[in-house]
């Protein structure tokens, strides 16, 4: 049976995790290990936060809250993605309030001491004859682009495999073309759950039958995992004809230079990603409520609007779809123990005309009604870790085997946390 | 003078606590101590909790949150009264959300792991071949029905003297037929205060003339103590007319076979408790603003309608009052250190119809009102006790002596906690 | 550069505080500092509370909230001002709830102990024959007025120099004669940031060009401090004529026995202050937007309506303005580490009628668009404080040297309340 310790550290609980079944309470519900979750995984790694189509425009500046921590991330003068933190180097006040701005410089409203683009202090009154401003520069994040998708780090050193990643990734995303897409709706739903439950509940569909109507309207049944021995010999066929046609679409894709095979390295590296281009039911265009393409403008080199779904995870914070004439982006953000923000952008062609080339209700009205539905399953599984009568359950070794793989490589990052010395890859 | 010493450990609280005077402000503000009531107090005692009238037939479902733990009581087809830990043994999702509901098994929204009333996993897709369903039936919390009112205990070893309290009560309340009632109306009231500042309210009625006018129409001046060098000569005749009253009333209603004498065991049992019937004043009916009865129909095997009223508190968390219309009970349910449910259930003849037999407002209304005036009471002394200059400060030995009899209780069960070694009596 | 040790103890804190920037960024976030803060600070010095004017009559009460003590202020019988802890030594409910009061004696609203107005108690019924009344009176907390300002502290032993402070400040504000004012308007603010950020905004004007567009219409550009290497001819030439015209000022108006000239120790005095009387731009008269007096009914024995504007700061928690024909007086009360209330009263003569001689709108004007600019300008800097990127930052030699006074007044104090061997002023 499970190990009921009454050792409640983070190291106890970290060493004494059991595969194969979900995490102890106090990984959902403590504040301490909030706290530590937020200094070894969001401090430390690459996080999902934006599109460059964000900021299409030089001086476009756009903030993101990871925890306490304000982000500016901007394009310069020269097109370039840059990120700072968005804290005055005198007083410490808060440099930009809005979501979204346009500056020329960056002015701080206290005392106007005013930043150029590249981050340095141009204009400092009062501070007399020896303040030397070469030395109050805003404070870089590091920052990549992924072929659009924008990535930040708040640590030092970021993990090096990013790279390694965006090798391999580029490809499967660069047909989409993200940076000739707008955003046509942005959508912020506090989840009412940790993060991690949010992450799991993202990492399987074993739930999606009983509870997205809408969202399974495209999705064929055995794509997200199932027990052969459940199924009766209808149903074996029907499994087995399915496996065919992912093999036969991902071929199909593939000669046409479009990358589709499933790659998987949710637990094996440190910056953990997957992905995978699955065939769509029905029309098979896209993900909206009759499977057909919501926008009339196609994106990116798309040599048809029947592209199914690329499919992109990453961890520890963003899922994303992109089809033929739209792309999904998710990215979760904790709040605090038991809460998290979930930031969902909509992006179509940049020249796509709202009414016109697409209708946003139909854009958006699958991925609305599912992240509302997931956001009180979330809900129901954080009230439940925090009864005394909680303990780790079984994952569907069929179903849930994602689900395993988040924990795997949240239990690893913690534990090369934890104890520095062993290498990540050890742990 | 009072020991002002600064050791604030919950032992040096416990063991240094004056008999007499209230306790020291921690045990009403520190976070630590809460903590410390719910496990030792609210996760160890009987808890009144609600009434077999709440799930009248096989299906019904209530649930019922103490601290962080959710709790689904209901009936079974063999019209048992059951009760589980409202989580699921896969991710631990809350299974039943609404606070009552009638189901004909318990279903998961979640992945729809599916349990029937007997609390077995019935039903469990995708978990593989090795599963056993059996190992992953819902945890069960023990539940006692006391002639209708239902108690329920987290603890593994639930304290045997119940088992003594329902053998001495049961007589006292089955002519009440609770069996026989229904919940005409219930009220949630979030007080402003801890715990046992309510509990303390409701163990005194010094604070009555100045506070209810509406609960004290029908209450004798001398019922709840007084002190006999204060009297005149008018009064203390008064006073001893009061007593051979109740004497002579006792006497009538247990030669009618109703038992109504005192029986106290607040401080000296674990499952503490006391019960009186105390005659009404005026047309002597009911705890209504005219003192007539508010239903027309008599509750159980009552032989009059002037049967007084029963009182009958138990420890940690209620009180309630049998007429012979109605009946009313008081469950107290922690929220933090600050905050308070005080959760009110009106109960008449099941088969009393509303607008016909009874008027809910005449029903309700000394109760929904006396019930916010000792909310604001127990607020004064929560903000109160929250200031450096609080000190404990005097019981009145005439009439807080009930008061002190639940602090002595919760005293001696806090030390058993802290000191399990020492038996609860001998502390 | 600084020490970005990661000693986080209040001690080390305290001695690792680098003169000339702003505090390491727990003295404005951490909850266990804010707690030290009100146990040195608060709990510890005087504190302006309010004016005479609050209480005119015998039997008028005000309660004053400092954290989470409650405190009585009222005018007895003999017209002395009078403050007790607000509790009842009964069952320590809080005896006045409202903000303003006119009482004959003290009753608690509980069980009816009354105390009369010298806190005595008076009548408690049903404590029997041994009960000592006189050993539950009030508790009794210090409180002074200089010349109409209250103040409190709620050390046993308050601060000495108290004494020293109302010698020397006295005359300066007796002109103004407050207790022949009354209180036109009160206004409640809470500031989304710590106590100290309001102070520090409040102790420089580095911010007012850019900020305070109502504000800064009679303000000289040069009453606040400016860098002399940036000014160029005229300027310097316009910052000189300022300096005589100050002189002159203080002259003339001293000659008419008003008291002018800058006082200050705000950092080598327990109870620290500053004050300085400064002449006003265009008609000279007020704080308004037309510089105009807002009340026709002068103030006091004072000469002329031109008497500039008269600044009084205490610390920890207090600044004033007293101009010919009102007076505003403003009190900082933290709530928590990332809240703070600011307490703003106008001050009129007593028999001005508003609406006749005063228009109201006119009289707060000013203040209230101020205070509102004042806190968000907190609020970024609350915001900012709690980003890793947050580092002390420099303050202005020139413009923030009475920021970086309050600062080590504040480090000082702590250091006192730290290590209390060694004397505050050698700290």
């Amino acid at each position: 049976m499970l190990d009921r310790s009454n050792d409640t550290s983070l190291s106890a609980l970290l060493q004494r995790r059991v595969p194969g079944y979900t995490l102890e309470a106090a990984f959902y519900t403590s504040d301490e290990i909030f706290a530590a979750d937020m200094e070894a995984i969001f401090e430390k790694h690459w996080l999902f936060v934006g599109v460059e189509p964000d900021v299409p425009e030089p001086g476009d500046v756009m903030t993101v809250e990871i925890g306490t921590n304000s982000v500016l991330i901007l394009r310069d003068d020269d097109m370039q993605i840059r990120a700072y933190h968005n804290v005055c180097r005198h007083r410490g006040a808060r440099l930009v309030l809005e979501e979204k701005a346009t500056v020329g410089n960056l002015v701080c409203r206290y005392h106007s001491w005013t930043y150029n683009l590249d981050g340095d202090l141009i204009h400092a009154e009062h501070m007399g004859e020896g303040f030397d401003r070469s030395c109050h520069g805003l404070k870089p994040v590091h920052v990549r682009s992924l072929e659009g998708l924008i990535f930040i780090c708040l640590a030092e050193d970021p993990p090096e495999d990013f790279d390694e990643m965006a090798r391999v990734m580029g490809p499967y995303i660069a047909p989409h073309n993200l940076r000739d897409t707008k955003v046509a709706y942005q959508h912020d739903l506090i989840e009412p759950g940790n993060w991690k439950l949010t992450m799991e509940n993202n990492r399987e569909c074993y739930h999606c039958g009983a509870n997205h109507p809408e969202l399974t309207v495209p999705l064929f049944a055995y794509g997200f995992g199932f027990a052969p021995e459940e199924l009766d010999e209808v149903e074996r066929q029907n499994a087995e004809r399915y496996g065919c046609m992912v093999t036969d679409s991902h071929s199909a894709w593939e000669a046409q230079g479009i990358p589709s095979r499933c790659q998987e390295h949710l637990d094996d590296m440190v910056t953990g990603y997957r992905t995978e281009r699955l065939p769509l039911d029905g029309a098979g265009e896209s993900h909206t409520l009759d499977t057909k393409a919501a926008s009339r403008k196609r994106l990116g080199t798309l040599p048809s609007d029947k592209m199914g779904a690329l499919h992109f995870w990453t961890q520890p914070n963003s899922w994303h779809h992109f089809m033929g004439d739209h792309a999904v982006t998710f990215s979760v953000i904790p709040i605090d123990a038991n809460h998290s923000l979930l930031r969902t952008k909509w992006l179509v062609h940049k020249d796509a005309v709202e009414g016109v080339d697409y209708d946003l209700e139909n854009l958006i009205g699958v991925w609305m009604a599912t992240n509302q539905q997931d956001s009180d399953l979330v809900g129901y599984c954080q009230k439940g870790a925090r009864s005394s009568a909680y303990q780790p359950g079984p994952y569907s070794p069929h179903t849930e085997m994602l689900v395993e793989k988040f924990c795997n490589w949240y239990i690893k990052r913690m534990r090369a946390h934890v104890q520095p010395g062993r290498s990540a890859d050890a742990a």
